[in-house]
Parts: C-alpha cells; sequence; structure tokens
C-alpha cells in the first residue's frame, strides 16, 4: 500500500467527535498511516519546517483531515500551509518536493449538508467553499483526487444525546472507511 | 465620518510593497483611521481577544486588507478570525456585537488579475476565492459592501525594477483611493 500521511488541522482535538474519529478510524485500520496532529505538534504554532517537508516528502497520499471554520480551513492549518509549502520546494519552476503525490482532504462541518447548497444559509457548496484547497494541491503539482465531506457534525455538551452522538460516530466512521477504501483503490 | 478600523493580515508588512503602501495611503488620508497590524501586534500569534474585540465594537466600517495567500487570507488573519470571532459575540443567536457595522476587504494578489478568471491559471475568480469573507461578514450580521481587489503586485528585490516598483506603488495608491471614496459615500 501506498505510503500515508494525515495532517490533522483540528485546532482542539481533545474537544472533538467527528475529526477524533475519524483519525482514530484510520490509526486503527491503517496502522501503518503517519498521522500528525498539528494541534499537539505545535500548540505555539512554531512549526518544525524541515520535519513537516521531510514527513511530505515521504508520503505518497497525502491527506488534510480538518474541520470547517468559517468557511475555509482552520487558521493553525492555514499557517502550517503559509509557512511548510515554501517557494522553491512545494511550488515554482525549482519547486518539486511533492510533484506527482496524490493529495485528498476530508472535510466536517458543524452545520448539515443541506446548508452547503445554493438555496441553503450558506449559499455555496462545500466544494466551492474549497477552490483554494484543489488549487493548493495543483499549484503543489499534486493530484487533488478527492474532497471527502460530512455534515451536521455538531456535538454540543450536555445537548445533543447519546444516541445522536452515536449517530455522529457511525458517521465519522464512515468517512474513515471511504477515506481507507479511495486509498486502497489508489 | 465613520469610525473606521482598518485590520491587516500581511504577516510581514516590513517586506510588502502593495499593503505597506495601501495602508501608507490610508493613513495619510484619514489620519482618524484606526490601523491594526497584526503582524506587528501579534508575531507570536498571541491574540489579545478583549482588545481586538473593543476595536471591532467602536468600529462603523471594518476593512479586512491582506495579500491573497494559497487563495485565502494569510494564516495570520485566519487565526485572527478563528480567536476574536467567538461565538455569542460575533455570531449565534446572542452573538450581536458586529450587528449593522459595514465590513470591506481589500485583497492583493502577486499573479495578474488575468489569472484569476474562469480561463485564467487559477481558474477562479478572487470573488470566488472569497466566497467565504463575504459568508463570514453576514455570519457576523455585516453589510459586506465590497471586495476591493487589485493582481500583478509581485515585487522581487533585485529584479523588479524602479520603473516597475512605481507603476505598483500606483496602482496601490489608486486602490486606496478608491477604497477613501467608498468610505466617504456610506
Amino acid at each position: 500500500m501506498k505510503k500515508f500521511l494525515v495532517i490533522s488541522g483540528h485546532p482542539d482535538l481533545k474537544n472533538s467527535l467527528a475529526n477524533k474519529t475519524i483519525l482514530d478510524e484510520i490509526s486503527a485500520q491503517c496502522p501503518q498511516a503517519e498521522i500528525r496532529k498539528l494541534d499537539e505538534l505545535y500548540p505555539d504554532y512554531n512549526f518544525d519546517v524541515k520535519a513537516e517537508q521531510a514527513a511530505l516528502e515521504k508520503a505518497d497520499v497525502i491527506l488534510f483531515q480538518y474541520p470547517m471554520h468559517w468557511y475555509s480551513m482552520p487558521g493553525l492549518l492555514k499557517l502550517y500551509v503559509d509557512k511548510v509549502m515554501e517557494h522553491g520546494w512545494a511550488y515554482g519552476s525549482q519547486g518539486n518536493a511533492l510533484k506527482g503525490k496524490i493529495f485528498l482532504a476530508s472535510i466536517t462541518t458543524g452545520a448539515p449538508e443541506s446548508a452547503y447548497t445554493a438555496t441553503g444559509v450558506m449559499g455555496h457548496t462545500v466544494e466551492e467553499f474549497s477552490f483554494g484547497v484543489a488549487n493548493y494541491a495543483a499549484l503543489c503539482k499534486m493530484d487533488c483526487k478527492k474532497i471527502f465531506y460530512i455534515g451536521g457534525m455538531m456535538c454540543v455538551p450536555g445537548v445533543t444525546t447519546d444516541e445522536q452522538k452515536n449517530q455522529l460516530v457511525d458517521k465519522a466512521k464512515k468517512q474513515a472507511a471511504e477515506i481507507l477504501e479511495c486509498l486502497k483503490s489508489l
């Protein structure tokens, strides 16, 4: 199987249900995957650019796992991209470190899927809000195979019932299974 | 004139031409504007959320000034949004602190305007990459009046000639003039 690297962009995984479940599932089903949790690695945003670049260089398939915050990736993950994807390394005429690698993204939203439509409250699809993510992969000469998405993943302590929580966990596990299915097919 | 607050999201203004020129012009022509330079205020991303919220509360018109990095706002500014725009303050049923304020954005890109079209190398317009910015304003119950944009603002030391640099400065000053014209009309 291809070397699989997961970059987790959730800013607070300890208080996450969806992202934590997806990562735990990937870890359980695909123990050879490298999972880099940016919130644990860089609580002060002091990125080790060389270590991150080395991890990316080793991988065949790179997955960005994150919740959509304010219609885009969390600041933590955006800062990682700004810092790690250096000109002359990730992009530009001499920047070929990621060339030919496969890129995947897996996005969760708190609002339901129905909100992310032309007629829904958000007015646009998650794909439309993520034009930049696909372009980002392309600029790094990666092949953006798929953007996975599940909505309605809001879990509020004291409000969300156990039954609802179980449903969210099932949904997150399904997303993880789809990611791993895709990985096997590559 | 309305109280004008500018949030500068450029991560390194000392090495900026376009963003620095726009901010300097605004400062010169509209000295009563408050300009908050996030890169100077928060080099360690240690945002003073209360101070930022207080600045926002005082303003009638809020401008986000930033270069487009990786098809969206720089991580510095995204992190500011994630941290400062708290639920129950900026959004949600009880979050009305920004309600009714006017929101503007002013975006610069290094690549030329022609790149940001359906048939250009970026494949989408800056407006399309910025769907989330307009939505962000709407979720905070602000009125997103306009997103200003200029492209081709790349300035490479030792490559960009003085004449080209002067042209970029003129273009940036024109953008500042348009922003101030808009401000007067509000």
